[in-house]
């Protein structure tokens, strides 16, 4: 099996090659006017010393726990900017104590009945692609032990009803094999998430992933069609309904539950026909204000396009699909039923109404959606996670944050937050950067914008400096009207100046009284979204 | 003001003409083969003798408090049959003790305080039309009073967001009212669910209504954007959002909970433009089979129609859309943005790609869904509950019953519970009863079959002839794999054999907990979803 970097995304052997990281060198001095950069060695895992487990694995349990040295090093983090600079530094202070590999739900129950009766803390782990702590082992000292619970073997595709696009399918599938599999039978989730290689099927639904559609199907929540949870004190499993009207969706409560009640083992999910129509465009505008215009018309016409996103100038330029003095709409529609000429046709009117300039293909190709500013940006896009280790290693901030907003206050919001956040990381790195956006998703109501930066820093304050610039992200989120996260989940790093004190508190006083119902002794994913009953997480934001 | 009926549906003034009333105790004396049929009086409000209020009106809730005879009446019963029944027979053992009627959210606060610290149980009402037990004042012995809490003072559209197509609007407004509102800025919430004139938004949010749209949007769900609810212990209001990924929603908590969390005050509502473009075909079948394939495929093309409503041949001819000999699928499209000639040919192509035969009309009309076989169907679906209280008159219990399942269940699902329903209904009455089926609303991986049908009984037998049917029929919905309800909620008239069996037991206890996060003295509508903690709630269909 090909390894997994402990210390950053994807495999061992997906690396930049020397020419890209050079590249990565030069920009650098060049944006920071730097003549000379130290860059951090890539860690070895052998040279790294690890706490020794405080928990002996019991001979009921042994094939299934672990406590290999490399796989306490790769289940000790998720893959936020922190993660993967804390792994570059060797820093591993709280690592599992045992990783789980349980290869079947009832492994997973047995497993929890352990944790449950031992005290020790059960961190649910998919593809560890994490960007906000949500897979963090880092639990508080009245536990006796923690270990990370990793789904991988629970990996298979159970069963596919054909007539009802719909498949059953276990919670550690990755993104390739699932598609793989259903391909077969002509169908596909078609939910691409930028980790989509390296993460799994539940924790795309325990984080309300988002994904390939930016319209209609924003989150993984709308292909969920019934789900398995195994908690603390029992299986949870939902009817498998197309709609129901019986109560609060017991669906809606496993969805974005982050591991706090339970372990995700399997779920039917709705599938589409694999598309063989494709019509697509990119569109340009001079004013941001006449894309916005153009992107919300488009997102309130029930055209649903498959992609609607916007670039703004200079995301556009920095991912190598323009040239910084036009922003970029990218319009694609898709369909396994129908021509979507005619779809394409009135979204370019919608456009071209308000400013909009582009010229159609002569004809539309099936991979069209793969060449030109389109195929460039999904190709950056891609490779983005490699691009961002060659930074760590040099100190260098890439970093992300999004959101979402409704639109009348869509074109401000997203102004201030890139005037705010740029201000934030001047006054925190001491160099300017540019923030840019483009819109991952677009409703009826509203859009998800997501903004990029670039923070100078160097190996020993990269991690400090990023904490301050998050706590200032989080904050600049919550206090414009916006969402902590659109789609990268809570985790811990979002709670501090976000979270809590976004979600209603009445609501936290509910979620923290249904955690008690299913884990009443507190060991599922301890800190993440809220604070257990009678503890009091102490977040590593907040040394 | 236009009084409402005590004991039947809509307004005092809105009864059967003498004409219609024969022609119903025509129908009755044929379907039956009776020579002679007895007919209850409508009763009269004075001549029912109501225990004493339990609880005086204290000085500082005087304003709103009300303990006037017509109103505990009003106020005892929703809509369902037993609920008409027991009011024409006069039959009133649990009306509320008091009515509030709060004038705006602190209304509401203070009256939940007031009926926590006193141990006093209430019963959010909306405009009452529950078919399931939602809003009835029968609580157990453990509170020293019941109030039915009405929110139709809080009916005002406070805020109109154009650019985001959205509004906040308070939970106590009407169907009519609120569209009559939201006209005046070419908007509307395009929600017609059957009780449209006699519902409120608060309501449809509470009991995760059904409405207009037969695919995409078709429940309540999907146009909140945002949420106020009070509770005992505070106000949760949800954070305006088109979209988020941020732990599990607040807003889906609050949808489908029927009242047993706190009473829902406002919400922000994600409205439509009003449409200007139609289009609209009727399509006939000889072969159910083929008639449920072609819905299926159009429910799979992404097309979505905005009416794609099946009625079986004894459906059609009940209604009077046809002769009984084939099956109906009325289409139909709407957009305010473009032509929907294109979406119409190509769902047509589909129908008649598996035999479905159709006349495509020469010009399609602005007000086509109003006119032919969907027009006449149309109406008999407004007109329904006035027939029925000429039959509960005549003890004859006209009911339906609606659930949702996958397409490879699908054909032999609806086969199933129409023979074993027919079979109950003969043994439970003694007498032939033809079931007959509509899809309301389907989904890419469903459909929401809904049952009508008719069955003998008398004056004095007609409840406990409900009951065991309405027994039977819960049963049936889930031994095959249903759900107990689609779109009418739960109450407590779903939960014996129904929503007890189809909830998953984790989510009861989650549920249960939240409830008490909320409510920890449980005075919020007993009864209904669950049993709150450490409470047995026995169900009158269990006596």
């Amino acid at each position: 099996m090909n390894k997994r970097k402990f210390w950053g995304w994807g495999f061992a052997d997906q690396i930049l090659s020397k020419e890209e990281e050079a590249g990565v060198e030069n920009r650098i001095a060049q944006n920071f006017g730097l003549s000379e950069i130290d860059a951090l060695p890539i860690p070895i895992a052998e040279e790294i010393d690890l706490n020794k487990p405080r928990v002996q694995i019991p001979d009921t349990l042994k094939d299934i726990l672990s406590d290999d040295h490399l796989e306490r090093l790769n289940h000790a983090y998720g893959k936020s900017f922190p993660d993967v600079a804390r792994a570059m530094l060797g820093q591993f202070p709280n690592p599992p104590d045992l990783i789980a590999f349980p290869k079947n739900q009832e492994d997973v129950v047995n497993a929890l009945d352990w944790a449950d009766k031992n005290n020790i803390a059960v961190i649910p782990y998919g593809g560890g692609s994490s960007v906000c702590g949500g897979v963090e082992t880092d639990v508080d000292d009245s536990y006796s032990g923690v270990i990370s619970l990793d789904l991988r073997n629970l990996n298979q595709v159970l069963e596919i009803d054909k007539e009802s696009r719909a498949a059953r399918i276990q919670a550690g599938i990755f993104g390739p094999a699932l598609e793989e599999e259903l391909k077969k039978s002509n169908l596909t989730l078609r939910h691409f998430p930028q980790s989509f290689e390296h993460s799994t099927l539940g924790g795309w639904i325990a984080t309300r992933s988002g994904g390939h559609f930016a319209t209609l199907y924003t989150h993984i929540d709308d292909f969920v069609e019934s789900t398995t949870m195994v908690t603390p004190t029992g299986v949870i499993e939902s009817r498998r309904l197309p709609g129901s009207g019986a109560g609060p969706s017991p669906d809606r409560m496993v969805i974005g539950s982050e591991g706090i009640l339970g372990v995700i083992t399997e779920a039917w999910m709705r599938l589409q026909e694999r598309p063989n129509f494709r019509a697509s465009c990119p569109v340009l505008f001079d004013d941001y204000d006449k894309a916005l215009k153009a992107t919300r018309l488009i997102s309130q016409s029930a055209l649903f396009p498959a992609n609607c996103r916007l670039l703004d100038a200079n995301e556009a330029l920095f991912n190598g699909a323009g040239d910084g003095s036009k922003h970029l709409l990218i319009l694609s529609f898709e369909s396994a039923d129908h021509e979507m000429d005619f779809w394409l046709k009135r979204a370019l009117e919608i456009a071209s109404d308000v400013g909009g300039e582009y010229e159609l293909p002569q004809e539309q190709k099936a991979d069209a959606h793969k060449s030109g500013a389109s195929g460039t940006w999904r190709n950056s896009f891609i490779r983005a996670p490699y691009y961002r280790e060659a930074s760590v290693r040099r100190g260098i901030i890439q970093d992300t944050f999004e959101t979402s907003i409704t639109w009348d206050k869509g074109y401000d919001f997203i102004e201030t937050l890139k005037e705010k956040a740029s201000k934030a990381i001047k006054e925190i790195s001491g160099k300017e950067s540019t923030v840019t956006c483009r819109l991952t998703h677009t409703y009826p109501d509203g859009l998800a914008p997501y903004f990029s930066y670039t923070a100078y820093a160097t190996p020993s304050t990269m991690i400090d400096v990023w904490k301050e610039i998050k706590l200032a992200t989080n904050e600049i989120c919550i206090q414009e009207g916006g969402t902590v996260t659109h789609h990268h989940a809570v985790g811990r790093d979002h709670r501090v100046k976000g979270y809590d004190l976004q979600r209603p508190e009445g609501f936290k006083d509910m979620l923290v009284s249904a955690k008690e119902g299913v884990d009443p002794r507190s060991i599922m994913n301890p800190g993440v979204l809220i604070d257990p009953k009678g503890k009091k997480y102490k977040h590593w934001m907040e040394d």
